[in-house]
């Protein structure tokens, strides 16, 4: 890697001129762009704050930059977990907060495409009435579009739909030097050389900046309905998953959860769960053409659980019974949150028939370090969310304590043929773990195409490879 | 890329000492080896055939090869349309046709792990009895299921399911210099560094040699049936496409097909077509649970046709019905070679709704330049497979008129935000369409992945990318 340049006031002139108004330096820049929403992984604050509106400004920054060895971080709305859009190496912060639009609804091939800044929440808006939806439902829904596909979110409905690389079909990138490229399109399938595509997706805007994304959408299923079943205990509640997926119901979206979690978000929330009877649930949910479609599903799910010892199995097909278990498995992560000083968290996917290994193992390296560890997650996936929570230990021993407790997860992770993160990601923070889970020639090939895609370093450095 | 060296005996001695009985030079060397289904692109017998028995015999050979500077030819069956696995700078071919086994089928975590020279047609035998399928389903069924992978294959169920790249979560990889890799494994998710497996799948052989590959497997659809649409004429059969997509049915498969293509395949397999009406047909296959399952989307999907003019709706609902009419879907490739002396093919994909409008230009395309054209494809996923037919066209006119009709189909595509292959591949033949397809900056950035994972160039050189 380069040494970098500082941002002069002759760089922030030639990005006001680019710019006018959209620029930020000094004491002009929040707090807000100084971390993601884990300050565990400490503040960086920027030297420019540059709010981009269009793809020829993109460009315009990326060039000037690269000429002048100034890093670009770019930045959606800042809601990663690991670091991944803050500028440890200084120099701007290229956001897409002002990139918001959606520009094209293409119902005939089934398609959208939007600029990287669309919200997560706001995007549905542009499909209501053509009947068609976008499967992907990562749980921060204030994340932007833009930023999901360079990450390779993941979400609830995963297991029938699949993540967000299975949702993108186009996408135009500002290399670093700032060519803009079209990779992909409205084609649905493609075997014509390298998938730049596929290696975009998920490079965390290292590769190139994201300015426009076309995903594909498909026809919204009209009718949901959703199965809470408790279980005495959580390891017999994750042994039923193998036998839920291999049924051929099709669930959309299979998740686990423990008393203790529940409670955390009954505080958060200030509302009951609709059950108080076990100290384990499977949650799942199946989407279709009608409730009577569904039906034979449903029974044999009720009839699978109950066989496998769950104690009862409580259907949710109305929408306030619905609500009140979706919601408390939404505000998981923020009920977490507020029930600690602060947290750190850990991502890991693992073969789905070995979650219930990973969680006896996760719950062993919790008391031996004598620490608390919440967790819940996607069990259809093999994909764990896991915060060992500081509570009211002192800094030394908490550095000393989660340094470890991660060491360990990580390392049981990578026995058990599991990667780093499902859909979190890599950023600054999970680096070190990447790793030692991928080893050094896979580390180096991936610093190959870091060079051949930005030979001066300067998109997002410090992410993911040096 | 550097200058090859010739396979020398002193180097026949060492692939001699290492795969005793399975290296071929000279004279040893059957013709079938210097070419693939496409003979149109020329014969290039290589200068020895190894047939591998193991990734430690592949890394070896890797290893010796590129120190030596030889260049190493990935095979499987053969099979590819697009000269992907032809020996074009001489060297090794490396065969994977003894390495058959499949080694794992794990139902709990709904996977299977094979060897790379495991034939498509057979493995479906080691699934038997466990309920679980794989769903990807080229044409050619004697295809290795490495091939598939390393070429992203497609096929007739796409639709619905997906192409082989949604169905690779783990590839053992040996790289040029004979380092052996692990990408991906059972896990069903990831967001952990750039996606090495997503660039592999699709590369054809030139960034590594595939040695072992894991597969999602899914639970088996217990009954399928298909209904079959006769138009009047092509258009209206292809404009009903977005309908049927955007109708919610899931169709596993909608393939299109005319009147003279389905008489090359009566006279090919000697059988008559259930149907003699129409000069246009959509076919439409459903999978589900149960016949009355699929009930309503068979009712949907037959108002709908009739609606938008559709003849008549015939359904196949029996094997023998079915067969009949899939049987000569699956013959239309063979039919076709069978009718003409040789021929030339294209296999691009346009954003779907396009598919009538790219029809129609290739129609134009084919009276212009006075040749035979026949066509049939995947219409639910935008992919066509078109061949040119010399038929008794002199040497000359035939170079002269297919040269011109490809730049011409290309072209169209490209206008359309096609790509040059939905699912053969680029191979050596289709190299120069594919740069004039995505641009310098693409192929650059392709050339530079290709020299980090390959510095001498000696896996498959002259494919896809200098």
């Amino acid at each position: 890697m380069k040494t970098f340049n500082r941002v002069t006031e002759a760089d922030l002139s030639f990005f006001r001129g680019l710019m006018p108004g959209r620029v930020f330096s000094g004491e002009e820049i929040s707090n807000d762009y100084d971390h993601d929403e884990m300050t565990e992984y400490g503040h960086f604050l920027p030297e420019a704050v540059l709010q981009a509106a269009s793809a020829e400004e993109i460009c315009a920054v990326l060039k000037y930059c690269n000429e002048h060895l100034i890093p670009v971080t770019p930045r959606g709305a800042g809601t990663g977990l690991c670091g991944g859009c803050v500028a440890i190496h200084g120099g701007v912060v290229l956001s897409t907060e002002k990139m918001k639009k959606v520009l094209e609804v293409d119902t005939r091939n089934m398609t959208a495409t939007v600029e990287p800044g669309v919200l997560l929440m706001e995007f549905p808006k542009a499909l209501e009435g053509t009947g068609l939806f976008y499967p992907p439902d990562p749980g921060e829904k204030t994340a932007t579009m833009g930023g999901n596909a360079m990450t390779n979110a993941g979400g609830m409905r995963a297991v029938r739909f699949g993540v967000t690389r299975d949702y993108v079909l186009g996408m135009d990138v500002a290399l670093a030097d700032g060519t803009l490229i079209h990779l992909g399109g409205k084609t649905v399938k493609t075997s014509s050389g390298y998938s730049l595509i596929d290696l975009m997706i998920g490079s965390e805007g290292t590769l190139g900046f994201l300015t426009r994304l076309t995903v594909k959408l498909v026809p919204e299923p009209k009718v949901n309905l959703s199965l809470l079943m408790p279980f005495d205990d959580l390891d017999a509640c994750i042994q039923a998953v193998p036998q839920v997926l291999a049924s051929g119901c099709e669930p959309t979206a299979v998740e686990f959860m423990e008393r203790e979690v529940i409670s955390c978000a009954e505080t958060y929330l200030g509302k009951q769960f609709p059950d108080t009877s076990a100290n384990a649930y499977l949650l799942v949910r199946l989407d279709g053409p009608s409730a009577e479609a569904l039906q034979p599903a449903m029974d044999e799910l009720t009839n699978l659980a109950l066989s496998i010892g769950a104690k009862d199995v409580l259907l949710a097909d109305t929408d306030e019974r619905k609500e009140s278990i979706w919601n408390a498995r939404g505000a998981f992560l923020e009920a977490i949150k507020g029930s600690t000083t602060t947290m750190d968290e850990c991502d890991v996917v693992v073969p789905r028939d070995l979650i219930p290994a990973f969680v006896h193992r996760m719950v062993e390296i919790g008391k031996e370090a004598e620490v608390r560890i919440r967790s819940f997650g996607h069990a259809g996936d093999g994909n764990l969310h896991i915060y060992v929570c500081r509570d009211d230990l002192p800094e030394d021993a908490w550095k000393q304590k989660v340094a470890w407790v991660m060491e360990q997860l990580y390392s049981a992770a990578r026995e058990m043929g599991g990667e780093v993160s499902g859909e979190h990601g890599i950023g600054h923070a999970k680096k070190a773990f990447l790793k030692e889970s991928v080893g050094e020639t896979q580390m180096r090939l991936m610093a190959g195409i870091k060079a051949a895609f930005d030979p001066n370093g300067i998109l997002n450095p410090g992410k993911i490879v040096e």
